[in-house]
């Protein structure tokens, strides 16, 4: 990364993209910035207001971030993947002081952490009301100004950065949880760097081609292209019209990759990529 | 449908899903019983507290929910759609009284809702702190409680049942904006109905098989069956690591659809049905 001088990530401090930008890159907490959404991340990056900015992209178990994927397909142009951060997920729960499980009366988290944690919630805080939060920082902050019995699920960055007390460790359903970050860029990432590399792309298969999706994966297969995600989203012009997200292992201009892509624009409404960029 | 005794819905009162329910079919609001959860509706299904449940599957702007096909997925067995009803989705701005858009400090509603109205609130209430809460109905709810300068995103029928004022009509970004419910019994739909037809199913591709959905599709390529849907979602097992939803136009004893899921389960860890019934 060139210096990390105002990279962008979705606060307020102590959420999960501040932790793994901080984690896995040269930045430290002076030189990055929080913004309300994933959204105004994203646009910051587009207009140029900050040289880059993390954003979540995929769940290991609640899957994609549909924020991020509508906003990089719709709305903005020339902003690229320049970097991939896979980040472990370990979710606590937060309190303002040590209280016993079954004295929470409350628990507040961003719904993309409710649902990691659902059977745990389900079954050690049967008695909690589940509450909605923009994100799991918001809602550590929240907790920490609140009631005593009120519990946040969230980060241990967060829980420090509130004076908060963790009061259950790794609480997510699921091991090996973890989150795919990416950092985007209007600079293009490097080609030349010795790394494994992903591309990105998302393209819009008419609703009146049904086999559409079956020819592109065989523009692939042909090429022994391996395709690393496949992924449908409403395409916003009405219920059964899709746009695909595909990422394969390999550079953009890999020949087979550049052959398959050239196809593709061919065959397809469009084609929009997304970026080149060395994996987590 | 079977009268209609004791059907569930994501409650309380006005959702989206209730309001679909009481269009669509012969139920009458007494004979329908609200829950506090997508995961309280399915689970009264597979435990036969109720003999039906209406749940939400997919938003033409905001995608899938991934609460309902992750529980009718990995949580239950024997669950099944009997019947699928799309509905118009007409989001309302709602507050307790009839207020200029720009003395809203505060937007409440499900971060589905919020999606789905993003551009709108940005461009018509820059002023507004977005909230989350459980539900569209639950909105309404706190804001007929609240102060004046609340909003909330919800239903017509959610404005009524809490009193309050519809203050900006249709603010969802996209036109055609409809949700597909389906309807979940442990009765699967009779087969016989002269009506078109759709079975769903969910399916897993070890990890290590790249070309296996490929496979998958020219199954159903072969034998002309149409696919209307192709999902992907995580399998809980790390990340990498998905599930499909595919969904085709016949029944499932339709020769040629019996023959390729007979296939599928030849080659793949896993295949579940998820329903064959007549289509919305």
């Amino acid at each position: 990364m060139p210096g990390c001088l105002k990279t962008g990530y979705l606060g307020p401090t102590g959420t999960w993209a501040e932790e793994a930008l901080l984690a896995n890159t040269g930045c430290v907490a002076d030189e990055t910035v929080s913004f309300a959404s994933i959204h105004d991340v994203i646009g910051a990056v587009a207009n140029s207001e900050i040289e880059e900015g993390i954003v979540p992209m995929e769940n290991a178990i609640e899957g994609s971030v549909s924020a991020t994927l509508d906003m990089l397909t719709f709305e903005v142009e020339n902003v690229r993947i320049v970097r991939e951060i896979v980040h472990p997920i370990r979710h606590r729960l937060i309190a303002r002081t040590d209280i016993p499980l079954n004295q929470i009366e409350r628990i507040i988290s961003h719904p993309h952490a409710h649902a990691q944690c659902r059977k745990f919630v389900r079954e050690r805080l049967p008695q909690a009301q589940v509450v909605a939060a923009n994100s799991t920082a918001e809602a550590v902050r929240i907790v920490s100004q609140s009631e005593e019995r009120w519990g946040a699920i969230g980060s241990s960055l967060a829980a420090e950065n509130y004076g908060c007390v963790i009061i259950a460790d790794d609480i997510e359903d699921y091991p090996d949880n973890r989150t795919r970050f990416v950092i985007l860029s209007k600079s293009p990432a490097p080609q030349d760097l010795d790394a494994p590399y992903k591309t990105s792309i998302v393209c819009g298969i008419a609703h009146d081609q049904p086999g559409s999706l079956l020819q592109i994966l065989q523009e692939f297969a042909h090429r022994y292209v391996n395709l690393t995600k496949i992924e449908s989203r409403p395409s916003k012009q009405g219920l059964g019209d899709y746009v695909f997200f595909i990422d394969m292992e390999g550079k953009k201009d890999d020949p087979r990759i550049a052959a398959a892509l050239k196809c593709l624009e061919c065959k397809l409404n469009w084609v929009k990529m997304l970026g080149s960029y060395p994996v987590g």
